[in-house]
């Protein structure tokens, strides 16, 4: 089995193609980057993986390993395989965007994870309808009693990493996230890395 | 100032067209029923309110007295006044579908938001591109210390209701959720009400 790794450039996407029950191991090389995971069914890409749908399947807010990923029709997409920081991901918060650095005080173009997925999927000739809400992986943002979200820095460390096993035929894409306002991706972008076997 | 009191009729949507400035009152008529709620710029149905986008902003995932809500470009759409039950609204499950039906074990088709909600949107000609995910009033499924989402009945009270203010010309599209299965609900769908003023 070969095994290719992938680079992820710090501020930029990539995407690419999964057959079923292939993994993919996405490393957070470097330990503070927080890389936005979307999953789409390439047979019909306006079904894909849906936060919203897997709160309610899963009746929690976190996914741990052992826990299926699904989409907006509630179907299997990606089961979590190894976490090595289980819990350190988010589901809850939109992928940044133009707009978001314009609130946050950019007065120039600022590079962003939504503009990243669609950079992603032009190249390789994919047009979905949609931007889905992210499966943010390393973003440390919990829910506290009173029910605020924190913007916390991540916990995860240089090697960190998760395994995903396809359930269907996807596409992935994953964006090492740009954002160096706040502090979610210990203010620095970094690379990271992801292997399809 | 004529207001005209319209009937969300049990299991059903209904969409109604707001210009900026005016407030809509939604009632929750008989106190245990959830009305999942929508809003697109009438303008652009491209851009909604967007409850990942929203969570962002206000950093909390229940909205409270004075929040206002935002698109999926981060402008304001809908800024609450009044609400007689502060945080029993949720914000972090999708509408119900037909798949999600099936998994509850339906063998024939059950009346579902998703579906109520392009019903409604048909019946005024209109075509949005895409699903958002609702802002569920009155769905009492809170997160627990353990992130945990529970599935809780209704705490609201007959007549309780929530005031909100269009900050851009918007559809609005209500629908009280048929959900019959689970107790989030309470177990029998009802009508509700809403005015524009």
């Amino acid at each position: 089995m070969t095994i290719n790794k992938i680079t992820i450039p710090a501020r930029h996407a990539r995407a690419a193609l999964v057959k079923r029950r292939q993994k993919v191991r996405v490393i957070n090389t470097h330990g503070s980057q927080v890389v936005d995971c979307w999953a789409l069914n390439i047979k019909d890409l306006r079904e894909y993986m849906s936060m919203e749908h897997c709160r309610v399947d899963l009746e929690r807010y976190k996914p741990k390993t052992g826990d299926t990923m699904v989409t907006n029709q509630r179907r299997p997409i990606l089961k979590i395989m190894e976490d090595t920081r289980e819990g350190s991901h988010d589901t809850l918060l939109a992928a940044c965007d133009r707009y978001r650095y314009e609130n946050l005080g950019c007065t120039e173009y600022h590079r962003n994870c939504t503009d990243n997925f669609w950079e992603a999927m032009v190249a390789l000739n994919l047009k979905p309808a949609e931007l889905p809400s992210p499966f943010n992986l390393w973003q440390n943002t919990p829910v506290d009693a009173d029910g605020a979200i924190l913007p916390n820095p991540p916990i995860s460390k240089r090697g960190d990493y998760i395994v995903m096993r396809a359930e269907m035929d996807l596409v992935i894409c994953l964006s090492a996230c740009p954002q160096d306002i706040t502090s979610i991706c210990g203010n620095r972008p970094r690379n990271a890395h992801f292997e399809i076997y």
